[in-house]
């Protein structure tokens, strides 16, 4: 596919504000000799700059307090990396092309797209880069699918374009091969919209929200053999497959219930390989099926460095990637150029300490290894968790499920009713947040992140809770015996 | 007035878009122990940053490499400022309060209102808050007036939202009195809206937007009397007055000819005081004239610190910041934390040095200290840049007037045509440029940044130049004698 068959065959999906955008710049191309004097850009020279160097004090691993070296940023010092003469400068609104290499590394490695012409984008963050994608493909007359519980503000998202969220039934089991987008329930809504009553005065969808792997809320990850039917659902219907993936990369290792501790990442007898860990822990992203360059896939750097950071990127078919770039022109421009130097600066000192073919190949492989370090720590708080949950009482008295998540930061308890509650389902988990509140923990309830709280008011009796903020282990524990006491009030009244 | 007096006044100014923005939560109020533990927000914990602690080694001014001092953030250190374990977090939308506190600081000391509910709120650049502003304020049907020669990206800001520009004439002038917009020019436009032909077919205008201070491109400074005027006039045809000031700070002390490279900032005999400098050197914003509520201010870091950071601040009145608040919970939420940290750190570093009556009136002294050493710089780059202009041969033959700037990073050279040209002036103007990029400088030409060419195209024969970016006085002075030939070379032709 050329640029210009990208752009014939998704110009159609753009918003009418799309054509409204056309960033002025005032410079020439003209050409000039080689010593000329660029008196024309309002750029401060860089000795303005209060600061002229920055050390960064970088941890071996997550939880682990000394400091295991020191990454700097001189103003000039890496013109192949980014000193601050260029990163607190003005830069290019896409992002600095270093940083872009490395994610267009990690796209190409980890996901390879089923087609040539894509590129990746920054943003300042992935609220950011869904602002911007839905304002670029949705308008008033627009309808938007998203899993029936999903990451909330991203309703806010589309609502702000004026479209309509509509959600998709989920199937919220343990079976890996089944959790995750109904695709039964997909189908028939696709191929009967138009007769569907509650949805009959919308337009047909022409994109799919989906947070595939450890999905916010529910922990679900979709399956392969589910990935390639939503996709071919996708081509027939002509849908864009929107996929967010913050969560993607922190996979857990199988647990053991007889070994609630277990954790291959840490396992001495095992040493699971980067190899490994991307070819057979990560689950493969739905631009890996994307023959057509309808999926825009959503990486952040939130949950694998920081959040405060705002750093997250874009990949997607290069016609797309021009108009979110035209759009990022007349909005932020670049993101924070300290964020991407921070960002940049210690991927390549963990580059440093790796044996590769090249600087770039190093620095992939020392990033994906810290990844691995990080996703070991979510996968020893999910079995501090686990354990914690299954030894009360609650448990053992059947009174919950646990939705095991195979990634991700959350978990969700599912409610087992002794007996088929009569009253209002909602009052009865209102009830029991109630109890746990008072017991000292918050969580949150399933129907606060439903698209529809009436369309999901069946399966919305889950609680929410994450591994990933608690001070330490013992909190954990003890968090979860206190939901299971919960759970032993609501159910003794 | 009540921050329903503000709503009641200026909900009438909103997009039809502004009402499609309701931000989800999902965070309930409820009361809790105090030993509750928190498993409901998707937060990381923050040592799963692999960054503990930065250093950023200061430099005491401009253009000095000797390091000067170093300042830290550890991961929990000082909790008053902002620590890793909270700037690396998620964090509140609006900035994180620390900093939030200092620019209102900054507003309420230099520039205080004239009326009480005024409130502030940071975004990524002045880009992203002209973005922001243009949506939550233009439509289709919206109106904005701008001088007829801006920062010309401002004018597809505007576009992206549907709405039109429409320039207002300027006197472009070295007279300190009449510089800037044309008062009589906008009276008579505003008064006569409907029966003007070029414009009768457009809503009457809601906002005016003014660079007051060091204009861009122009260099020109609003008087006092002049932003009295224009508060008059946008009070009678109830516009909002949107002050966007990157330059204002950097204000010359004034270039004497027969000692050119006189700099009052650094004059020994003279010590100019921060006081001084607060009081006779700035002009103060249109905020201290506001009475209603209408003005809204854009500040940034850009020019001051780093223009990598993206990050800047709107100070506007409460119901305002308000509308804007809730537009950023949709895009971009926070900005980067780490542009916050970095800002926040090193003005508390320079406060440390100063004695004051509390922390905060500290920073603010070490702040404004640094400032005047930039505009000291500035003043120096100006002075250097006249010098070597007004030693040219081209200008002894009075083939160019320097449209003298106070403030600022811009310099204008307007043409002084020793014939009316007959021809087309756009042209010449070309074949200037064209033999000034042969000499080797690259300057801007003044109809590149005009709003509308056609109305403008008798006043666009200038060369826009910065003083800011050239690598030194060397430089700056090459450059002018270049320009200078440059002339030479056109009339001589």
């Amino acid at each position: 596919m050329s640029f210009e068959e990208l752009k014939e065959r998704y110009s159609k999906f753009l918003s009418r504000r799309d054509k409204f955008r056309n960033p002025i710049s005032f410079w020439d191309g003209d050409l000039a000799p080689p010593d000329l004097i660029g008196l024309e850009v309002g750029l401060p020279n860089e000795n303005l700059f209060p600061i002229k160097a920055i050390d960064l004090h970088l941890v071996d691993k997550p939880f682990d307090d000394k400091e295991a070296f020191v990454a700097s940023m001189d103003r000039y010092d890496n013109p192949e990396g980014l000193p601050i003469a260029r990163s607190f400068q003005y830069s290019e609104t896409r992002g600095m092309f270093p940083l872009i290499n490395f994610c267009k590394k990690v796209i190409g490695t980890v996901n390879k797209p089923a087609y040539d012409e894509w590129d990746v984008l920054l943003s300042n963050g992935s609220s950011d880069s869904m602002f911007k994608i839905f304002e670029t493909f949705c308008d008033e007359s627009t309808t938007v699918l998203m899993e029936e519980f999903t990451f909330s503000p991203v309703i806010s998202n589309v609502q702000n374009t004026g479209a309509t969220c509509v959600p998709i039934k989920m199937e919220l089991t343990t079976d890996p091969a089944k959790q995750g987008i109904d695709i039964a329930y997909l189908t028939h809504l696709l191929e009967n919209w138009t007769t569907i009553p509650q949805y009959s005065h919308l337009n047909k969808p022409k994109m799919i929200y989906t947070i595939a792997t450890g999905q916010n809320p529910t922990g679900m990850t979709l399956s392969m053999e589910k990935r390639r039917q939503i996709y071919a659902l996708a081509q027939k219907h002509d849908l864009l497959i929107l996929e967010d993936d913050p969560y993607g990369y922190l996979r857990f290792s199988p647990y053991d219930p007889v070994h609630p501790l277990k954790n291959l990442y840490t396992d001495e007898s095992h040493s699971l390989t980067v190899e490994d860990y991307l070819q057979k822990m990560l689950v493969k992203s739905f631009m890996t099926l994307d023959t057509d360059g309808r999926v825009i896939r959503l990486e952040t750097f939130s949950k694998l460095f920081a959040p405060g950071l705002r750093l997250a990127y874009i990949a997607a078919n290069k016609f797309i990637i021009e108009r979110l770039l035209n759009f990022t022109e007349v909005t932020t421009r670049a993101p924070s150029g300290a964020s991407q130097a921070i960002v940049y600066t210690t991927i390549m000192a963990l580059g440093s300490k790796e044996t590769a073919a090249d600087e770039m190949d190093a620095m992939f492989l020392g990033w994906i290894k810290w990844v691995m370090k990080l996703a070991s720590a979510y996968t020893h708080r999910r079995n501090v968790t686990f354990k914690a949950l299954y030894e009360t009482e609650a448990y053992k008295k059947n009174f919950f499920t646990v939705l095991e998540p195979s990634a991700g930061m959350f978990i969700d308890i599912k409610v087992n009713w002794p007996t088929p509650p009569t009253g209002d389902k909602k009052e009865l988990m209102s009830q029991l947040n109630k109890i746990i509140i008072k017991n000292g923990v918050k969580v949150v309830l399933g129907h606060k992140m439903a698209v529809d709280q009436d369309f999901s008011s069946d399966s919305a009796d889950f609680l929410r809770l994450t591994v990933a903020y608690a001070k330490d282990e013992d909190q954990l524990t003890e968090a979860c015996h206190r939901i299971g006491k919960g759970f032993v009030e609501l159910f003794n009244m």
